[in-house]
């Protein structure tokens, strides 16, 4: 047995000689708290004493107090173990890290568990690895949950690298990473079953490979039930989550099938509501239902909070407050295994959030590894932001478009084109036909029919596609706008009411290595670098993150006219190729439910 | 990545290809019966299929069967996943492990913890490694957690072997090996911390190591509370158990720091009744609430039953049959990280109590890793006797005693004697004092008085010590009965009337090398060998272990007059130097709470 582990031992020793009565003594004393008990699902009074990282004693620790202790009253205030947010994704927000953190550690969240499905899909093992090593630098418990399969569905996309098996060992070995991600290929188990069943052979080696090293694998199973629910829990391993549940019918039957129920309430997708009702109606043991975000942007962190914000939503639905802090601490800590934090007992980790008021969540303070990082919100502690690598920063490895090849061509006066119609806040959409007029052998958009363009340009250099067609739902009345973060392969989405304020979007975001866009009248109106993967940026703190991506909507709504809120996110979405009805990727025009790619035009 | 991985896959490929509809089917259906959902606490009718190994789906499974697939009508019965005893001594039953599933499986137990404390006293790692491999021969899942220290009190007591940390790479990368045991140091950690602080170290170093490898340490923590007990859990890394709770109030402590509660009850130690309080009377969450027998005999396996009964007094004490059912199967596979047992859904080994009546528990038949091996109470198996190597069969090591050697010298005519009290079902003792008859320098034992001799016999030629004292409460008339079982270093303990029946029994069992014997007027009456370490038999299977057990303790009540039941238990836990008041070992009489060594003769 190596020596370190009894240098490690002489380290907790002093924590033993503090509690059998010697000279040693807590450095932190939080006094006359209530303390929420994640374990017993009870609240009373009782003080918290720390020493090093660890919470050495709750109850009485007047004992614990000697000269150099610091004591913090805390009367009348309530004290959790840190949130936990069980699967988000650091892209969605725009964020590192390191700024994600700056905005979610004043809320209570202390574990971040991400999935870097978006990075792994534009740079593969190099990008997750890079996000993997930033998390050393970053004050609160973060994990990385990597994908098994990028892109989801290799027939219909194109990704800047193919992540399968062959990439397990070097990830799944890497420092941060805890398992396997999403299973995305299974979100819709049928189709890949039959048109790729390869695939589901090679998640299942994957699966084996995470499972002998005792590592999650966390899986996602919308819209499953029965069968084939239990085709995609044995495809995990036969422990797995799902966090895309949306009825309560679907909730009761994900419990009773053994699925962890990650419920989902983030800047768009909402689904607590719904999935709580097996809690609150049927009565269930609820001790496999953990609340988690999935995707927040900025603005939401900074404004509106994260974890504790759900937990307050979850107890408006009629859950007691420890219950529902449950589903941030000790559920999402017992599922991933994750057994140094999630509850206040000695030797876990001091991660713990001051609550001022149980019912609204409100956040008085925080406390992170034994220190009081958070105290009204503001961060009390130096947060450096943190630089990528210049590795990271070629994700878009194509040069300038030309607006012809934007173009959709069709023969004689009018055309019968396909539509995807966006429906607010859902990844889900609808799809339809419109008339559109054809002039010198290529279709026009109509703002008036609010039939635009949409596009969706490879942008890896890998098959120089261009997906083409039309979209219903933005309302845009001139302009366009383009990004590199399109759902899940992030080639450029690009939407507009003309060719020409697309072409110089698309090649504004080609310029800056990735990014956001906007074009009008033939000029660029406002744009955003996000060097990292063409997701991230690392050249903005979260603070400028939410004001730049307001601003940048602001002029997508006034200046173009766009009647959709968070249209940035929308039109991310659109490139969503798991997710029915209709679908664009640089392959095409996706239809979704048959494995297919249709043509814009009708013929 | 191993190609053994993508060969597993293949494996699992085809209950996928049942679920999705192919031509497979499953192995097995149960039809028309009650799921007990330990993962919702539910109760409600479904099926459940089975292919290889494991459970294909809980739930309208006619799909799934197909011309081969063996139907099962299972109407009106309930069925629930295989139980897990937490914590238990095999070596308590005498009964290798083999013998011990024979008893016990066809009472629904599938999955057993051990902690191979005993064996590894007498023989190190060389006894529990053997036991390791044995496991690799029984049908059901058995884990072992190893000690990290023996003897539990080196100052005052001689083992076969001194584990510490220098042994745990030895062991922890053993098969079937997953994790520490019980920390029996700590049991009297106040004692521990200031006599022997170089064992806490070497115990956290222990710890650490375990940690680093994510395994299981148990500890365990009886009468301890607040800083004490904190102190248990962090020498413990923070998440152990406990096993040895006995009151209300201690088992809300326990939860409350976040001590796994192992609720004892067990042949002789019965404790749930009190510990289940903290959820029939406070309204604690109970997941970390776990049942355990720790030490069986034989007969009661055969003729009581195992954690079924357990389970069955749990709902006696006014908890739902759900909830009780969870404490001997997901509770326990939660906390041990054994994520393919414990509850009945897709991917999970198919470990299946078949229940007839719920309140009763009373089970009609067992599924093992998919196969029935039980029906009403009879194994189906074949599970032949399981013979140690020679090597684990000389742990007797010492040659004849004398009588000389048994003797308890005083001057002048009566003594002033000190006698452990035996308690019935108690380790716990009394002390007293008493005045006896000295002749020609030798004390004299009185039956009258119910004042005996007790000795115990150094057995591994490290010492040739023998620790004398009185002992009351057995209430023999004559003979004496010797056994090399003495919790927790197993040396040879005698109790008798006299010294030349007391040397003859100690002589008997030295030539078994190991075992039980008892002698009256110079002859012995009745034996029995225990050649695995001096604690178990290979030579015996489960029932006539059950048999044999009964016979010697019926000639020890009717030839020898002794008036306590179960006096082969009793006798062996005199020994055990870890609970108060008085207790004997091969180094003297023992003041357990004072830490020191008493002469038998007050001066």
């Amino acid at each position: 047995m190596d020596t370190k582990y009894l240098k490690m031992a002489m380290e907790y020793r002093t924590s033993i000689d503090a509690l059998m009565g010697s000279k040693e003594h807590a450095d932190t004393v939080l006094v006359g708290g209530n303390v929420v008990n994640v374990i017993t699902r009870e609240i009373y009074k009782a003080d918290i004493a720390i020493k090093h990282k660890y919470i050495l004693l709750v109850g009485d620790c007047k004992e614990l107090i000697g000269p150099e202790t610091t004591v913090i009253d805390v009367s009348g205030r309530y004290l959790s173990p840190g949130f936990i947010d069980s699967h988000m994704h650091f892209e969605s927000s725009m964020l590192t890290v390191t700024e994600f953190s700056r905005l979610s550690i004043p809320s209570g969240t202390t574990t971040l568990v991400a999935d870097p499905h978006e990075i792994g899909n534009a740079l593969g093992a190099v990008g997750m690895k890079a996000m993997a090593d930033e998390i050393d630098h970053v004050p609160s418990d973060v994990y990385l949950v990597v994908p098994a399969l990028t892109p989801d569905c290799p027939d219909l996309e194109t990704a800047g690298y193919d992540v399968n098996s062959k990439d397990m060992e070097e990830l799944l070995n890497y420092k941060n990473i805890i398992g396997i991600g999403e299973l995305q290929g299974f979100s819709n188990a049928k189709h890949v079953y039959r048109n790729t069943p390869e695939i589901i052979t090679d998640l299942l080696a994957s699966t084996m490979y995470a499972k002998s090293k005792n590592m999650v694998v966390d899986g996602n199973a919308p819209e499953l039930f029965g069968k084939e629910l239990a085709a995609h829990i044995i495809s995990t391993g036969g422990k797995c989550s799902c966090h895309e549940t949306t009825t309560k019918e679907e909730a009761v039957e994900k419990l009773r099938q053994g699925v962890y129920l990650f419920m989902r309430e983030g800047s768009t997708q909402k689904n607590m509501a719904e999935c709580i009702r097996a809690v609150t109606e049927e009565g269930m043991d609820s001790r496999r239902c953990i609340l988690a975000t999935d995707d927040m942007v900025a603005a939401d962190l900074e404004t509106i909070g994260h974890m504790n914000e759900i937990v307050r939503r979850t107890i408006r639905e009629g859950v007691s407050p420890a219950e529902a802090i449950q589903m941030v601490t000790i559920n999402p800590a017992t599922y991933f295994g994750l057994d140094h934090v999630g509850v206040l007992s000695p030797g876990k980790q001091a991660d713990i959030a001051i609550i001022d008021n149980l019912e609204e969540m409100t956040i008085a303070g925080v406390f992170l590894k034994g220190n009081l990082v958070s105290l009204k919100k503001e961060l009390l502690i130096d947060l450096p932001r943190y630089i990528y690598p210049g590795v990271v920063k070629t994700s878009v490895k194509i040069g300038p478009i030309s607006e012809k090849d934007l173009e959709i061509e069709a023969e004689g006066e009018s055309a019968q084109v396909r539509c995807i119609e966006v429906i607010p806040d859902q990844n889900l959409t609808g799809k339809s036909e419109e008339t559109l007029r054809v002039s010198r052998g290529v279709v026009e958009a109509d703002t008036k029919k609010d039939t635009l363009y949409i596009a969706c340009v490879e942008r890896y250099n890998r098959t120089n596609n261009i997906g083409k067609a039309f979209v219903k739902g933005f309302g845009m009345q001139e302009g366009a706008f383009a990004e590199s973060v399109a759902h899940d392969t992030h080639n450029i989405m690009v939407v507009g009411s003309n060719i020409k304020d697309m072409t110089i979007a698309v090649n504004a975001v080609i310029e800056m290595g990735g990014g956001i866009a906007i074009a009008n009248r033939g000029r660029v109106l406002s744009e955003m670098r996000l060097p990292v993967g063409g997701l991230i940026t690392d050249e903005l703190d979260g603070h400028e993150v939410s004001r730049k991506i307001a601003e940048l909507e602001s002029v997508i709504t006034k200046d173009l006219g766009c009647k959709i809120h968070a249209p940035l996110m929308h039109l991310s979405f659109l490139a969503l190729s798991t997710s029915p009805a209709w679908k664009i990727t640089d392959k095409g025009l996706i239809d979704v439910n048959n494995f297919k790619i249709l043509p814009p035009v009708v013929k």
